[in-house]
């Protein structure tokens, strides 16, 4: 069973990604996390000695839920699927939450790139994991002929980041899932994907 | 000649710019530019009534020079070409800063996208412009046939605003042009551009 401490910290994760995620790093403050969740501002230091360390367990804490959603969404019959599959959660997932928050890996790269180099490398060697996993189900597509074997298995995984990316982006700003869907379709053609 | 005030408001906007495309809005304050530029809190206030004020402004002149030096780099013999020159030169502007700072639009995107409609409409417009622009000239190479023409010109415009947006992302992060330069690369492939 979970002990009293443990709930209040996991209430302090839950509740800070969800602000960090809405309003970036630097502008949420501790008033708003004690605001949100009721917990004493000496408690959340006992948890988080600083706004860095919750921050820093913020993105371990969503990397662990991304990654959990990231291996869900790439189980299917032919690696081809899994890719379609793929495009279709992330579209889904956003959808849902309106397009309000976007992904906090992406917020965290161009609020925190130039400011904290603990934040850049966490979310650099998050993008880096997500890669080469396309990379291997991108190299099993090729060797199915379900994509393109002309280019790099690890070129072509890149580019799905930077679609995913700049897409939720786009998405984001206009409140529509339209951008983000159409840069996944658009990229299926330019993949040459079959699933 | 330009007046003293004149000249004080375009000193405020250019130190404006270089600290929030580096630190973000929020976090840039008010003494930060008091520190860069020497300029009176009381001159500041004069000029920008509020921070907010300032900021949008500090956009809507990133957006003039932008427009500068989008125009420029669109301007070659042939519609391929140009295309060819403006993936470049966004690679050479962004590895002369070394990659810091990034793009201001892209990050006010994902900063100020659910905290402030004002910025997220200006960017939204700004990325529009930019993809109508970018249209016309992939319509022109479809006409040459230096892209291929079996996707729409704005759909294939869009691709390439994600893929810089998704590019200077990962080669911020790793203060590396490769993922810029390859993303260009790849996108080339991609719109069979013959140039």
């Amino acid at each position: 069973m979970a002990t009293k401490g443990e709930i209040t910290k996991e209430r302090l994760l839950t509740e800070a990604a969800l602000i960090i995620r809405r309003k970036g790093f630097t502008a949420t403050s501790v008033s708003d996390l004690i605001a949100a969740t009721g917990v004493k501002k000496g408690s959340l230091y006992f948890h988080f000695p600083s706004k860095d360390e919750l921050g820093l367990a913020v993105l371990e804490r969503s990397r662990d839920k991304f990654m959990e959603f990231f291996e869900n969404a790439l189980t299917a019959e032919t690696p081809g699927e899994c890719l379609s599959k793929f495009f279709d959660a992330v579209v889904s997932i956003h959808s849902k939450s309106g397009f309000v928050g976007g992904c906090i890996f992406g917020n965290t790269a161009l609020e925190m790139s130039d400011a904290d180099k603990r934040f850049a490398e966490f979310v650099d060697r998050l993008f880096a994991a997500m890669t080469t996993r396309l990379e291997s189900v991108i190299a099993a597509a090729q060797e199915y002929g379900q994509v393109r074997a002309d280019l790099p298995a690890d070129t072509l995984a890149q580019q799905i980041v930077m679609t995913l990316e700049g897409g939720i982006m786009l998405a984001r700003l206009r409140k529509d899932e339209t951008p983000l869907r159409l840069g996944f379709d658009t990229l299926k053609v330019f993949l040459e994907l079959e699933s």
